[in-house]
């Protein structure tokens, strides 16, 4: 039996996550629902993109995924389904699978047709559901929906490369549990354009000139323990999902602060690699 | 084997939910455990009855559903257990049953009378567990506790009608995940007293006169994007859970708020629904 | 199947748990995975260790605890599976386990040395959940590591009792989902040094001359309604998991509050038991 997984931005209080697993237990009684995020901000689509991409490669293929984010179907926001690095995504065409998959082609597109038969203001629940426990069954997309030749294609908060290869200019995309920024640089691009020269990372009025790989790395465990780093001491790290993240050394959002709060490196705002 | 679905105040830090799941899986390692909500308000019960009366039909006959709020049990607040529209709920007997099924005739309510063999501080662990286990093996309601023929009534913010028909007064009762504020004015008592006459509906100083039935049917998708209505306009819905809510268009708690913060549009407050 | 459970830092809005169950369902397609909490305070284990002591031995024996709490891999902070008490834990050898089982011997201890063959960031999906699947399908903790005699000791916030035995000294180790502050002041040791004398909880400038064992038992239900204590009487209380636990009757932090924000009783603060 499939996995089918749940990303929505419904919160965890509400009844709408409780009442769609009903629906798809009363439908499935063997169904494997894993809940990827409901705490995503309401309508974010590149928070949804991040999550999901960091998530989906770790299920078995064959899972199939349900995005509850901006799903209000209307003329602009059409319902699709697709099979993708053999992965199947429910999701409204407004551009999240770009963000998701931007280099991989889809086997497979759907425009989601069967509204018609299903009068509804919870779509997540009454039709991407319906749609789950079809594909979960072994149905086909073609009988839900019309094969169409592409999703929606948004193209947004891309890294930048100088003409002369000098400099990568980035955004922050994403702020995780710790408070630490993450950029839509990845270690890829990174060594793509630097081809191992000497770089500096510049965030706000704050330089970096080295990119850890673990947080503990910025730490020297030969001194004794009262001379090195402190908790909160800033730092730049390609972070388990290979990108560029200013990171604070065991933040706590809570306590002595994280990079986004500390640095003020907020949603959207902008972090440039230098090459020397 | 049934599904066990849990509606707590725990909130899910605590070792609670953990525990009870861990005493389910050890009675019944088959179970299938599904959280609604384990973030009602502590000691809420009017929020976790509107929160299990919109999830509780999604699930398949016979599912058994655990209330932890309020539970403690005391001279005044006892333990039930009871069937009810095919459904069995084991929860303490302080009305939050009258306020999830109001029209629905239980088909056998038990008080739960194991207490003796149980000492315990955490009821919910030691004897609801218990009790959800008994059911899910087949076991009959009278085994574990004493026919009783009625549960608790509470009548608490149900809506009135003007004596010549003229008004619907309602409250807010809920506030969900946007930041909507949700009343207690169903859709089917604003069609059976309005009749299909012009109505206002009235909310603090705000005046809607159009309900919508989908959030985005506020927004005229012919006239070009900047001339549409923006992100935060605010409206009034039945959602699909078909209450009468006073929602912000795309709202967002964190950024352009929601009715409940902009609106100023709290659990309690009155909305009137005037028929002209 | 055995159970997985995961006890983290990790928040519930990032990918990270959602990768983790991902992971073990492309490793075990049958296994049942329990989240205890992801809610922790970052590297916070003296919160991991209070959750997971009150949780893990509801679990069947041979359930499997993964702990993901100030989990990466560095020269001062190596990683271990254990059994203890017939249950399986892998965690950072930071202190944690000897917080959460002081009294008893683990069966066997290994330091996993599987870290060769696995280059990774986030060890506990690339080194725990490979762990977790190995002690599900029956391994031996030897292949993944080499048998250590113990783990790291931390003692850290344990009672204190003066020399002529008439003061417990205690601290605030947690603070609830109420806002009640708990100490590590267990009933066991309140009972072997106390020896049944009168006493008095000193909390700031708060006393208690009573412990009670369940909340509502501050209330004389023999009175009429308005004469009774209200919502929000501060209390001592044997808490279901046995430590004295300063609360408010029906507390509720985000209205009447809790002992945490009225009492001013915070995470380390002290609490002294004088026995008269």
């Amino acid at each position: 039996m499939s996995i089918i997984t749940l990303t929505t931005d419904f919160g965890t209080k509400d009844h709408f996550v409780g009442a769609i697993k009903g629906t798809i237990y009363t439908e499935l009684p063997n169904a494997r629902i894993v809940d990827i995020s409901h705490l995503i901000s309401p309508f974010n689509i590149t928070e949804t993109a991040y999550i999901l991409k960091n998530a989906y490669k770790s299920f078995p293929e064959g899972s199939i995924h349900i995005i509850g984010v901006d799903s209000e179907l209307n003329s602009e926001n059409k319902h699709i389904a697709l099979k993708l690095d053999n992965h199947f995504f429910i999701c409204p065409d407004n551009g999240v699978i770009s963000l998701l998959a931007a280099e991989i082609q889809p086997e497979k597109i759907v425009e989601i047709n069967i509204h018609d038969r299903i009068k509804t203001s919870f779509p997540v629940l009454d039709v991407f559901v319906k749609v789950a426990c079809h594909i979960a069954r072994g149905g086909t997309l073609e009988v839900i929906g019309k094969v169409i030749p592409k999703f929606r294609q948004i193209i947004e908060l891309q890294p930048s490369i100088s003409a002369d290869n000098t400099t990568i200019s980035g955004n922050i995309i994403y702020v995780d549990n710790y408070g630490n920024s993450i950029s839509n640089i990845s270690k890829k691009i990174f060594q793509e354009v630097g081809k191992g020269r000497a770089f500096e990372v510049i965030a706000n009025r704050y330089i970096f000139k080295e990119i850890y790989t673990k947080y503990s790395d910025i730490v020297d465990f030969s001194l004794p323990k009262e001379q090195r780093q402190k908790d909160g001491t800033r730092m730049a790290i390609f972070n388990s999902a290979n990108y560029l993240e200013i990171a604070m050394y065991r933040s706590n959002s809570n306590t002595v602060g994280g990079a986004f709060s500390l640095l003020g490196l907020n949603y959207r705002d902008v972090l440039t690699i230098k090459f020397l």
